[in-house]
């Protein structure tokens, strides 16, 4: 017998890894061995239409475990609630998470508890486009203005944005949206290819991965820079050669540099006409980033895939420190804070091209991207999507890249669910791949050979 | 038989939780209902001289086993350490823990991983003074200048304090210090108290308590603010009638406004002379501190007890944010980013008033103020330690307050050790006051009850 008001029952957490390490793909200069993983949750409900919410952390590798502990220290918000209400408005329930009294010690908003935090709210919003029968970008770009304003938390960002202001872009934003959801459908949007780029490849597979990137469709590669400045030139060099001049191509310091090392180091790069230079120094430098942009114009300054929250995006942006914006799917808290976080950017006129990678985040910010398309900016002009072809053959419903385009997802949801036979192959540490796995020594085990 | 090369053989974690949230003891705006907590760690040795490094992480509640994870999964990088080195370098050991090429993506040195640094780092040094014999203030007192300026990590922060920099203050700070040292254990350090002041006390509990503290011999009091203008204009009124006028009476807002809201409101109270207005937003917001110091001079902004590492202190000193800068001793990295933030406060010219209360706050921050003025400002001028009448019994070496003052530690380490009878009776779930409590409703599974 269903139960009359259906309510969420479970939320099953999951400790995922893939051994990426082994093949130096995602290798750059602050993360030369990651695991690419996710701490990933299924909420569950006891209404008969068989639907789930999917979401998920991603990490790369150690402290996996730490992620799903936090996701579990959510778990009492979550289950008995209605699923008709926290569907019809995931703005509270993300409230709630964010304003938990004692949990917001451990942030606030920021790392381990705020990542949590948008995997259950990621998970909420995939149960609703399910539930709507819409893929989540074009759920949110048939959404109503006003309730999508109320899904934003304006706390701490009210002084650059307002809920009027928010409104306004929306409201304009939904000005030709019919043609250009038609235009996505048949187009889709564009990309960009970081796979050529991994500090741990040698130049011969770079070149052959850049010539590869601009046959595939690609307008713009990404290199990894920041570890030996001569070896950086020689690559760009390298890709320059092979991908000629019309082709862009932005190079990720990922937080390697000071401040001042991050000018000196780009205005070497500056004769192979980087496009931008992304994550120079700390996501947390806000004035060290402006005073890098000012240094280094031309070439473009971007960065956020660890960027905390909107509240370090608005400063971000109210300091003239950023060219380019980049969206993480599963940095911050959940869809209602990207929601905000496009929505300064927007306001700011400062083009947003998302973060992606890893596990799933490919499939979860490509619909960010095309709400932001379809129903806010209205344009993909100076706008691409990271793409790395990666560990997409795990997810139900993979992206698919055409001619350099993201395609736009026609299943309902967010595209977050993984195969139930790659849970089970790699769930850790009692998953089929890692319980046959040689037991290897662990080599951060440091003091114990000294 | 004692090993010929003493190494660290356990890394033993605990979560201890005080019921404090039955009293309304350290009640705000924020922060309604907080249950003090500890997650936990002692380092363990295979020396034979008995000793060993206790550290912790505070926290209010739920998610200190979240907390107690993240120090888990440390763990893999301090066994098996060499004692005689670690002690003699905690710097590398913290360099290894913020270094870790997969955890560090779950900060980067933020948050859950951040404060579980901060643990494992501040036990180091707590074992380090008990084998030095000294009370950390005074082992960082009398260490070489050279030595201190190699155990700061000078990454992200080198655009505003250079090593040689941070060299030419210790070394200035040594003069006179036998004189200062001599001068603190005769007389200890200044506090202020924030017992009067909470959210959750009537005004009859605020006047007589404030009252008290100045019969106590403090010349300065906190009260919590945010919650209701209407109530902290009579809250104001009431403990500035109980005090007099030479009593400085600082007001904390716990992060609860907006720019806007919080120039207000300081405006409000502006009248009954505050102090200092204490975190009137968002920890995060550099440039919000900024406009709201401009704003709302000559009342003084503070901020700094959930400021996350050095890279924002850093900023809202370059910034001009702040005229007191409020360390905490276990939300950043430990002794040693505590020792880059003194360092940038120093240079700036900014004084340090710790942020202390909670569990073991106190008994920790102490020290740093106190290497602070004997070794490095030189001076305690309007520099003041938060003391919260809470808690202290649970520890070995408790703090002594006289007279308003701190008393200096003589102890060696860093007084961080809880008496073993707290532990085996706070520990949660299954210490014997936990086990025979009442099994309350959770009142945080909100959805079952809607």
């Amino acid at each position: 017998m269903a139960a009359t008001t259906p309510r969420i029952t479970a939320v099953d957490t999951y400790d995922i890894r893939f051994p990426t390490s082994r093949e130096l793909d995602g290798s750059d200069a602050m993360n030369p061995d990651p695991d690419y993983s996710a701490a990933y949750l299924v909420l569950r409900t006891d209404a008969d239409d068989g639907l789930e919410g999917h979401g998920f952390a991603f990490t790369i590798g150690r402290g996996n475990d730490v992620q799903v502990a936090a996701i579990d220290a959510l778990r009492p918000h979550v289950i008995g609630r209605p699923v008709d209400a926290l569907c019809a408005d995931p703005g509270t329930l993300n409230r709630d998470l964010i304003g938990d009294s004692q949990l917001r010690w451990l942030g606030p908003e920021k790392g381990v508890m705020h990542m949590a935090i948008g995997a259950v709210v990621n998970a909420v919003w995939d149960l609703a486009a399910k539930r709507a029968r819409k893929p989540l970008w074009q759920f949110l770009a048939e959404a109503d203005p006003a309730w999508l304003v109320a899904q934003v938390d304006f706390r701490y960002i009210a002084d650059a944005l307002t809920p009027e202001q928010a409104f306004a872009l929306l409201r304009e934003g939904r000005v030709g949206a019919g043609r250009r959801a038609a235009h996505l459908r048949a187009r889709g949007y564009p990309g960009y290819t970081t796979s050529p780029g991994w500090l741990g490849y040698g130049d011969e597979k770079l070149t052959r991965l850049a010539r590869q990137a601009v046959a595939d469709g690609f307008t713009q590669i990404k290199l990894k820079v920041g570890a030996d400045l001569d070896d950086d030139l020689r690559r760009m060099r390298a890709a320059r050669a092979a991908v000629g001049p019309d082709i862009r191509i932005a190079v990720d310091a990922n937080q390697r540099w000071n401040v001042d090392e991050a000018i000196t180091w780009t205005r070497a790069l500056t004769p192979y006409d980087p496009y931008w230079i992304e994550e120079p120094t700390s996501p947390d430098d806000v004035l060290g980033h402006a005073a890098i942009r000012s240094a280094v114009a031309p070439v473009r300054v971007a960065t956020g895939e660890h960027v905390q929250n909107r509240i370090v995006f608005k400063q971000l942006l109210q300091a003239g420190a950023i060219d380019v914006l980049q969206i993480d799917a599963a940095r911050v808290g959940g869809v209602n804070e990207n929601l905000a976080i496009l929505l300064l950017a927007a306001h700011f006129g400062v083009p947003v091209c998302p973060h992606a990678g890893g596990v799933g985040l490919c499939e979860l910010v490509q619909h960010l991207s095309m709400f932001d398309y379809v129903a806010l900016t209205g344009t993909t002009e100076n706008r691409v999507i990271e793409y790395v072809d990666h560990l997409h053959e795990h997810f139900l419903d993979p992206v698919t890249v055409r001619d350099g385009h993201y395609a736009a997802p026609a299943t309902p949801g967010f595209s977050a669910a993984m195969r139930p036979e790659s849970i089970a192959k790699y769930r850790y540490p009692d998953g089929s791949y890692w319980a046959n796995a040689t037991a290897a020594p662990d080599p951060h085990t440091k003091g114990a050979a000294a």
